[in-house]
């Protein structure tokens, strides 16, 4: 039984993406307070302002210092370089990781090795004085932004070394009308989860569908 | 949409572990003429017995002979192995590799490294003219032995290059009542796909359960 609160301040660094902006607009609609990062603050604010809702855009440096929890949504390639930049800011915050390092060919998309593991042990790597989650990484980004849709029918696998800080982004995610945050393991769980977004993009491809996860027997 | 018959002679090859076992009574509760296959033939023969039901037990080498469709269900350090032996008995057939190679610790269990990528990937690497197709990872066996358990709640993934293949695996999960085999990519999919169960194995842990995977979407 998860007994931590939702936090108030949500940060999604790197926020003017896709996903970044479903789960600004997604977790804005379930009540928090949220701000979208951008290395071009103006970007951030432009984004911001698209979402339609009470979010608004400021630089990546901005947004990591105003938050109480960060959400990391930003392309892989960029991943390690902007935390390390952020390391400061994030001291002592949690920060969530949702980065998924894949590649595409014609076979669709497959896992790209990571030299700590996993992004989220990378980050993990990177911000030490953090606690790091990763969540979110299976999360279609189009369903999020989906205005007209109530609830989002999945399931958020949440990984983390630190019981507080996973218990504190199940209670995130369950703000979420029709999202479970389960507890999937410690963060070295992160690598599997990652690399499951590339099986479920196959399935996307042959479904045509937003596919999701349920864990049955929670 | 997957047009293809399930087919009806199965052979569960390293069948007395538990997932073998478990496979093999829900394979015959379903319909399909199950045989169980052991390096000891009378081991075999005994656990097919203690299944109650119309399943025979042979030698692996009987079993890996005498199937339209092989089901691989030993443990990670026999598998190479135990294929290379039944190369010519598997020859020309669809085998579906459910092996998931984790080692256990103190924190749960972990995916271990397989050279060719993932189990399923060795077991075609090894098994040149088989179609290779990896399905029921996820799947617990205590619950497919449960007498009393009508349904088994859980979707199942599976993954191959051949669509033949995948179809005919796909109709055969289908078969039990509960359960549906999605489609999930390629066989290079395999690997998180079987690293997964670590994931689930944290989560059975910390619920208490035995959890399963549904893909929404679909």
């Amino acid at each position: 039984v998860v007994t931590a609160s939702a936090p108030q301040r949500i940060g999604v660094i790197g926020g003017t993406g896709a996903l970044g902006r479903g789960l600004a607009y997604r977790l804005s609609r379930s009540g928090a307070s949220v701000t979208i990062g951008s290395r071009d603050a103006e970007r951030a604010r432009a984004t911001a302002q698209s979402l339609g809702a009470e979010v608004r855009g400021l630089s990546n440096a901005e947004c990591a210092s105003e938050c109480d929890l960060g959400v990391v949504a930003v392309p892989f390639d960029a991943h390690a370089g902007l935390l390390e930049s952020l390391a400061a800011q994030l001291r002592g915050k949690v920060v969530v990781d949702c980065v998924n390092p894949l590649a595409f060919d014609a076979q669709g998309a497959r896992a790209v090795p990571v030299p700590e593991g996993s992004a989220a042990q990378q980050a993990q790597a990177v911000l030490a004085a953090s606690a790091v989650v990763g969540a979110f990484h299976h999360v279609s980004a189009q369903l999020l932004l989906d205005a007209d849709l109530e609830r989002i029918d999945s399931d958020v696998l949440v990984v983390g070394d630190d019981r507080a800080a996973t218990d504190i982004v199940q209670a995130l995610v369950d703000t979420i009308p029709g999202m479970r945050g389960i507890y999937a393991g410690p963060l070295r769980n992160a690598a599997q989860v990652e690399a499951l977004t590339a099986t479920l993009i196959s399935v996307n491809r042959r479904y045509r569908t937003h596919a999701g996860v349920r864990i049955t027997g929670v």
